[in-house]
């Protein structure tokens, strides 16, 4: 058995069945492994973004990371942004990166570089394979650190003469995949937060990471209800179930004016799973803490705790064990409205239409900031976004998220600058038959710059700045753009086709894009 | 005058007229700079990597090196790929790089990254301002390491405090734009040369970096007339002045048997502007250096040295201050061939339509193999490769050449499958109106992965490798892609097609593609 094919054993014995895949020379070998073993899905994209992105829904939704396989190090820096997202996300992903046999690396080809330096500032964990005979246990490292809760980004670099290298009768580990267990939460925090909460003051529940999963958000509104308290999730969110029957509450907004209004009556903001709110970008004589000052800030439980155990030993703390909880969202489709698109307009069809169990993608940026609370009462759905606020991420994630949940709807709403980055992604959707509807909204711009332009104190953009902050000349045809990479598309240009526009990609088994011209 | 202006009136001090941009809100007082100011091109991309391949084909162009605006670690991340293959080429090229107001680092909001770490493994020099008031000084220092011989990648991190915070009133750089001078040639290393060029032994001079330009080739071409060596270049020439009227040669071949039997006759080469030919990717049981066993390999001039004066010095050290050059190449045009679309009459047909002293940047990858040798008697041209071998190069870095040298046609080689990892860039050629022809090599495959997979070993792909390495599912259509992004196109299905779509390209004065289906 040579190293790649160690490698293809050991990641499937481990529970990694999928693999987003750009190879280049230096992985044939384990091209040519993924080819002679079954049981490892490969899912090829056109770009590395592709991959990365993927590789990060997937763990979102699959509970379980994915492996990647990228060329070199110029290959892990295109799918570096995602890679970004991914460990912000706490997504557990195994990166698997190409590099040249070692004695090939002293001579300093073109495509040699410093893979390690290039993974190390997105990576919690990265090694360099020494042999073919260490490749297995390296693969189950990689993967038990991918696993380490909350979850981490491991790069593992494998030498081209550690693939093609015998490896010996490796034994294919047995374990099925197990994340490591979250650690539980002491009981002096419980007790702290719950005498807080007991005390009258205005206090806030901040939630975050698998603290936005449907029970743990049950337990939370017992919570509140029982105490009186505010619930919120942090603004970006790693996977939120929401919806119909569910605990419904705000997220922290975006911009930081608001943000600190939304902040501004607490005395307390107990933090569970979440981390004391910051500014997205720091603004000339703006806070960068969005906390008022005085608020007292604790952390209750860390995003790799058992969150789920914190909020019930705090329910039980408050004496909510049978407390119903408090602001359950009720289901309500509102009436489809006409007339021009509007961010308003997009987000009542969207609540009418969205199907049962969607999984929402939200790249929405700028115009999609009223989608948020228009879809509370919607079909119950998981809304997912980008965790390091790096875009190109929405249609790599809508990738990923549809392989690991086969089963369910995926909505990806993109913005038209914001989904230039990763457009190939599409390609990849069309390939693999996704179940993918993409909303783009099309305002032709990067519409947040022309708004944060004057939010850092720069002024009103000239006609030098903006062009560089309008995609106007030429416009962008998302139609065509679709189409040229296999995904039938439509247009839609007032709300009655956009309406018919989404129902048409909701009744597709495969991805459909509708371009929303605002 | 605050910080940004400040960088602004510096690059442009310096002779810094250009800025690839990809902007984003920790950039805005940058680009409110540029709005204020004048002298300074913007030119957009909608992905980081057109940005940074742009900046390194306008350095080769224009001699001197482009700004790049990127946001933050991700954008830098995004666009690191091109940065590699900029490094490797030793384009100068002056980064800047938006990083959070510094006070906001310690937040670790959710774009917070590494920058620096990011930046180094593809940067010659890196460093993060500190205050406004040191913009201008860290900005006349990175210009300086950008074009410090044979040409840099200099990052410069620039926080958004230091941007919006007072500079006070900085006097521009008056110095006009000099590069370092290049260190002249020891006169032992030329006498060594001599010594070996007159004493009757086999022996290559092989030819990199500013030894390919016209008037060092010609010198070339006088030492090989005078003492019968043979010439040759690198396989991946940074810029390659050829065509008719101009001496001719072959590059070392890309394969490595080739490599090494088109290497094997020589007991001598001497290296000026190269280095010791190694092969591009590591091949079990084959070598990785590619002259033969016991042949002397001499560096008579490193890349970053006077490779004008040495080839002078070393014509006069052999006597050949007045031969005329051997291995001119005259000009000939060959009939346009007929029939199915094959390399080859890709080849014939661009051969006798190129037009006068255009500008070819070749990432055509394994469908272009057959161009170089059938393009030497071709009108005079410019030939561009990517030099770090990381694809994704050819599109962004026809924006560069274009913009750099707005007088001449560029024509752009590019793969079905390298196109695609910067596929943004063709808006970027309708929004400037680029004198840019892209040509498309539609073999719908990783085709040069279908070759390695062979080549290192592993066999003969089967179904699941093959599906990984074909883009035939779906089939991308290059015609309606161009379209969606503004740019005009048309499809060729056969010889005489391609040589008319050609021409139609060559006519205009924008971009046109043409996708050659093979």
């Amino acid at each position: 058995m040579n190293g790649a094919e160690s490698l293809v054993r050991t990641l499937l014995a481990q529970g990694v069945d999928t693999c987003f895949t750009n190879p280049g020379t230096s992985e044939m070998h384990f091209v040519a492994a993924l080819d002679r073993i079954d049981g490892m899905r490969c899912v090829l994209g056109l770009f590395e973004g592709v991959v990365t992105g993927a590789a990060d829904a997937y763990y979102r939704m699959a509970r379980k990371p994915a492996s990647t396989l990228l060329h070199l190090g110029p290959g892990l820096g295109n799918g570096l942004a995602n890679l970004h997202n991914a460990r912000k996300a706490h997504s557990g992903i195994v990166n698997i990166v190409g590099e040249h046999a070692l004695p090939h690396l002293v001579l300093d080809a073109p495509l040699t570089s410093d893979i390690e330096g290039i993974a190390r500032p997105v990576s919690d964990w990265v090694r360099t394979v020494q042999s073919a005979a260490e490749v297995a246990s390296a693969a189950r490292d990689a993967v038990a650190a991918a696993l380490r809760p909350p979850g981490q980004v491991a790069t593992l670099v494998l030498p081209a003469d550690s693939a093609w290298g015998e490896a010996g009768q490796v034994a294919p580990a047995t374990t099925a995949m197990a994340a490591t267990p979250r650690t539980p939460v002491a009981d002096a925090n419980i007790d702290a937060a719950a005498r807080i909460l007991g005390d009258g003051t205005p206090t806030l529940i901040l939630l975050g990471g698998a603290a936005c999963f449907e029970a743990a958000l049950h337990t939370a509104g017992r919570i509140q209800a029982k105490t009186g308290c505010a619930l919120m999730s942090e603004f970006y969110v790693p996977r939120l179930q929401r919806g119909a029957g569910r605990v419904n509450f705000p997220r922290v907004p975006y911009a930081v004016d608001a943000a600190s209004a939304a902040l501004a009556p607490y005395r307390n903001i107990l933090l569970i799973g979440a981390r004391d709110p910051v500014s997205f970008f720091a603004y000339p004589d703006k806070p960068g803490r969005q906390a008022p000052l005085g608020c007292h800030v604790m952390t209750v439980a860390s995003v790799g705790d058992d969150l789920d155990a914190a909020l019930q030993a705090l329910a039980d703390a408050v004496g909510a064990r049978q407390t119903a909880p408090a602001s359950v969202a009720q289901a309500q489709r509102p009436a489809l409205p006409s007339g021009p698109i509007t961010p308003e307009g997009i987000a009542q069809v969207v609540c009418a239409l969205l199907p049962e169990n969607a999984v929402v993608i939200d790249e929405s940026v700028s115009a999609g900031r009223a989608l948020g609370p228009a879809t509370a009462q919607a079909a119950p759905h998981d809304w997912l976004t980008t965790m390091g606020g790096a875009i190109g991420w929405g249609l790599p994630a809508a990738v990923g998220a549809a392989i690991a949940a086969p089963q369910r709807k995926v909505l990806a709403l993109e913005g038209d600058g914001s989904a230039m980055y990763t457009i190939q992604a599409l390609w990849t959707m069309a390939r693999e038959g996704l179940d993918v509807t993409v909303l783009i909204f099309a305002n032709r711009a990067y519409q947040i710059l022309l708004g944060e332009y004057a939010g850092v104190g720069a002024g009103t953009p000239g006609p030098r700045a903006a062009h560089m902050l309008r995609l106007d000349a030429p416009t962008l045809d998302f139609v065509a753009l679709a189409r040229s990479m296999g995904v039938e598309a439509g247009r839609a240009d007032d709300l009655d086709g956009l309406a018919s526009q989404l129902r048409r990609g909701f009744a597709s088994s495969g991805p459909y894009l509708v371009e929303a011209v605002l």
